[in-house]
């Protein structure tokens, strides 16, 4: 069973998918949104999906300092003020897991194109922004948030994650394993957020091409992924 | 039956395999080498692996103006030279397919990061460089060489294709995918090189990790890739 997360920004479609996909899981989820009514809106529409989901609603604050764990579902053009928002309410200990994507549609260009970062991602412009303490790990950038969010789907793809810390990939490809046909891939270093962030325009443009809600998978792995078997490298 | 091609650089990792894997489908090979010497021994190692193939070797310059279709397999700080010496050996109507990765390798960094091309990748900069009339196809980043090289190795994963023309698109499709265990996905305009560019880095850095031979496979995809649903996009 999942461990209890916070989403802040669940009440946006990939925060939403997540939140339905763990709930069925078995775990509960605390659904964030910027108004506390949108919240439980969210949390009502979640219940619809899973009857047997534990969903509570809140501010995305009281959200953030709800759960050990925050998976952070803004778009880009409202990651550094959310962060902002919560440099005094995150605290030392808590693991945010960023999904944040750096489109050039943030400031009117392409889904297709992506913006440069000054600190290379959008996950290390978190990890510079979260107070200290505070760990970031970046993934979920090739999942489809509507694949997610149509329960019907049977989802069949991998998870890319970056971070500094190989407990806190560990637990997050503990949570996010724990929905059925998500695997996570250990790609190394929060620094490869930069290469992982870019692969939501690269699926955005296959889609349109395709049709299609298109995952990424991981080809010549070994069947056990955690621990990765070269210890000693974050 | 793959059209016959030359490979530039194919006395390196990734067109050597890219050779042999070509030669086993039934195609053609002229294996280019900077040295005609190189591209002789080349050519005999090739033979050793396919007894069958149809190889021949030659400078990289003869080989260029050999093949209607072209495939670029040299480091990226050899990219710019490379290109420069064939100014005047490529011609209108030729295909180029680039496969050159961007890695701060080239420059004494790590493989698993990646320097900033002024065009914007590898593939852009091919682009601006070769004779007017001659198009180019980004692709192969994903691919490990060493999987392509070892012929007991059974593939399957995808070839990712950039570029602005989707007839060229299609015909490179057509020639990699006759190597069996080879899907190729159109994954947009050449600009979208940029994307794909960046994926040998993260293969590389998920391989140090994994003791692997990573490849990527695009999910939720149509069972026909080609043409593309979506008429009218490049």
């Amino acid at each position: 069973m999942p461990e209890p997360v916070s989403i802040i920004g669940a009440s946006g479609a990939l925060g939403f998918g997540l939140a339905v996909r763990l709930a069925r899981a078995g775990g509960e989820v605390v659904i964030g949104s910027r108004d506390v009514v949108r919240a439980e809106e969210a949390v009502e529409r979640a219940r619809e999906l899973v009857p047997e989901g534990v969903f509570s609603g809140a501010r995305n604050d009281d959200a953030a300092a709800a759960s050990e764990l925050v998976i952070l579902c803004v778009p880009f053009r409202n990651q550094s003020e959310t962060l902002h928002n919560l440099r005094d309410i995150l605290r030392p200990g808590q693991l945010v897991v960023d999904t944040t994507v750096p489109l050039a549609a943030a400031v009117g260009g392409k889904a297709t194109r992506t913006l440069g970062v000054w600190q290379g991602s959008a996950a290390q412009q978190a990890q510079e922004m979260v107070p200290d303490g505070v760990n970031v790990v970046s993934a979920l950038h090739t999942i489809s948030a509507k694949s997610l969010r149509d329960l019907g789907e049977r989802l069949d793809e991998d998870v890319l994650l970056a971070g500094d810390i190989r407990a806190d990939k560990a637990r997050v490809a503990a949570l996010l394993g724990a929905i059925e046909g998500l695997r996570c891939v250990d790609c190394g270093r929060l620094e490869m957020a930069r290469l992982t962030e870019q692969l939501t325009a690269l699926m955005i443009s296959i889609n349109v091409r395709y049709k299609a809600h298109a995952g990424v998978k991981i080809t010549g792995l070994p069947d056990e992924l955690w621990p990765p078997a070269m210890a000693g490298t974050p």
